[in-house]
């Protein structure tokens, strides 16, 4: 693994070079743009694992382009033995985080490429086709991030308070975001939103990454503390809240970064319509509710020392779930890439992944 | 001011030596135990405003004490020209920080028992007159703390989770604290409670000081960050929520530590009792709600660096209210030295006033 510096405006979490994988370390943000290269399926989980990408569209495009190198990695002809290799690439690269539904979404469309290349043609074709698909994913991504702004942005009237927590971004996709497109689209459009973004404790993504590449764009972005949240909607600053998420189950419930389900149960308390930005591809149909969702806990150390220095007594006892789980009766709609969602959620989205089938 | 070191089981906020004031640096806490010495009005003020001293009553009897510092630095014999030094120090005194009300209660009270000590006796008497105050401000506050424990304990049955926000233990008091005070109690009778306490961003007293002295003591105590409040509770593991107060208002609303009122928000979400602990010192009647209770914006930098490095782009935008206030209708009781007061509070607290009188 390499690590080049570029100082760029605006950093992208991905960029595909042919016979390597970049990725903007994400973790040193916002005072450090590190572009690392990864060579491996291992430096890809690694880098999925330890959240240097990290927003759910992301991480199933790293996941896409891991299974890549991985198949160029193999050193045989045989079509059998390719596809057990990419399979156990797949499998792999599926244990570096358990919430996020894209990643077995990008690994599961992978793998299917995979089993349709090799009715035709050489190894050199089928990696250039799995090759190709990791690119159609990313390039995908960046039209669904739009097209998921442009349905929510009649949503949105100028001089509106608009809070996120977490980021939905455009370094949690190819570009734009998912909870931040419409933020995206209304300056475009000349619509003035403000923005407070909820700074997300542990890990900060909202402070290190929606503060910085809202500013970086230029629109009015305000950072406050989490617990603040309440006290924001209380002075009648917000008038809608918008999150992204890492799995929506079939009935609606939400699984997104922690602390959301807080905010979902402020924004009702204050009268505050709660939005879901979602691509299709983090809807699961086959997660029935938010309970079968399994939800990671990560180190205590995030909590205790996540910034450089200990700010907890040694040897405390943590509870750190990186997600929580809103569930269905929160969320006043769900904004996915062919338009909105309404309850109720069971019938609509199964509905709706009908229509687009 | 010297600085001196020691290491404690227990620290203690505050202990007096007749020609200085020896104060624990709390936002060095957990790591550094540093024992400040201060000689001067002006090192107490400093001490108060950079929070090195925190906590309601805390900060009360700090400026009782530096009140007692400037009286012995007075160099004249005369009654009238002692009394205006005091009171000048009392009033340079209530500029070091606005929202806690034991601030003016303590300086108000030290200003009226040196009107009273000016009628007899020499400048010897009226510095030793004022010095036997603010020791008396200390030790009554122990009691009351504990008053305060006792009237708390019937409300907690052994087994249950309790949630706390901030510090209002005994860092924060001369002793047992507030809203920690029925913990306390609730251990040497052989309750067994199970604390979650907030890290309460920015500036952490949670994590530093509420898990740190609650450790200490041996309490069974569950480290969280702020926005995972309401998943704990949704997961049925919090029966209570107890909290301290820097103000009460004459109507019962609560100024506390920023992120109080979410807590609050999301306790009556989930059918939890909200509790708040608070000495007589701390209720203003004079205040008649909690919209009269000025708030104290603070440093951008507590948000955007407060962890040792910076976690936030450079030029952001911040908001950092150090207190919220929570409305009456969200607090189920406040209990003080003198017994559990509940709603209507205009009503019963006024009466409480009366009968104390």
């Amino acid at each position: 693994m390499n690590q080049t510096f570029e100082q760029t405006a605006a950093p992208v979490s991905l960029i595909w070079k042919e016979d390597r994988l970049i990725m903007l370390d994400q973790r040193l943000l916002p005072e450090s743009i590190v572009m690392l290269e990864l060579f491996t399926p291992e430096e890809v989980w690694e880098g999925i694992h330890s959240m240097k990408v990290r927003g759910a569209p992301a991480i199933g495009m790293a996941a896409a382009y891991g299974v890549v190198l991985g198949a160029k990695a193999y050193g045989a002809a045989g079509a059998e033995g390719w596809l057990k290799h990419v399979q156990s690439v797949c499998a792999y690269l599926a244990t570096s985080r358990p919430t996020a539904v894209n990643l077995f979404w990008a690994l599961d469309r992978m793998n299917k490429r995979a089993q349709e290349l090799i009715q035709t043609g050489t190894v050199e074709d089928w990696d250039a086709g799995l090759e190709q698909e990791a690119i159609t994913i990313q390039a995908e991504d960046e039209q669904v991030c739009k097209s998921i702004g442009e349905h929510a942005l009649p949503l949105f009237e100028d001089g509106m308070g608009v809070l996120t927590h977490c980021n939905a971004g455009g370094l949690a996709t190819a570009k734009y975001g998912t909870a931040l497109a419409p933020m995206y689209l209304a300056q475009e459009n000349g619509i003035r939103l403000k923005v407070f973004a909820d700074e997300t404790r542990p890990v900060l993504q909202g402070a290190r990454l929606t503060a910085f590449e809202l500013q970086q764009a230029g629109i009015d972005v305000t950072l406050i503390c989490d617990n603040m949240a309440g006290l924001v909607m209380s002075k009648g600053w917000v008038q809608a809240v918008i999150v992204g998420t890492d799995r929506v189950a079939a009935n609606g419930d939400v699984a997104n970064k922690i602390g959301t389900y807080s905010v979902a149960v402020l924004a009702k308390a204050h009268g505050i319509p709660f939005y879901v930005a979602s691509p299709l591809s983090t809807i699961d149909l086959n997660t029935p509710t938010g309970a079968d969702i399994p939800i990671e806990e990560r180190a205590a150390e995030e909590v205790t020392e996540g910034f450089g220095k200990r700010t907890a007594p040694q040897g405390i006892k943590v509870f750190n779930p990186a997600f929580d789980v809103t569930p269905n009766e929160y969320v006043t709609a769900i904004i996915t890439e062919k338009g909105i969602v309404r309850p109720p959620y069971s019938d609509n989205l199964a509905a709706l992944f009908k229509a687009t089938r």
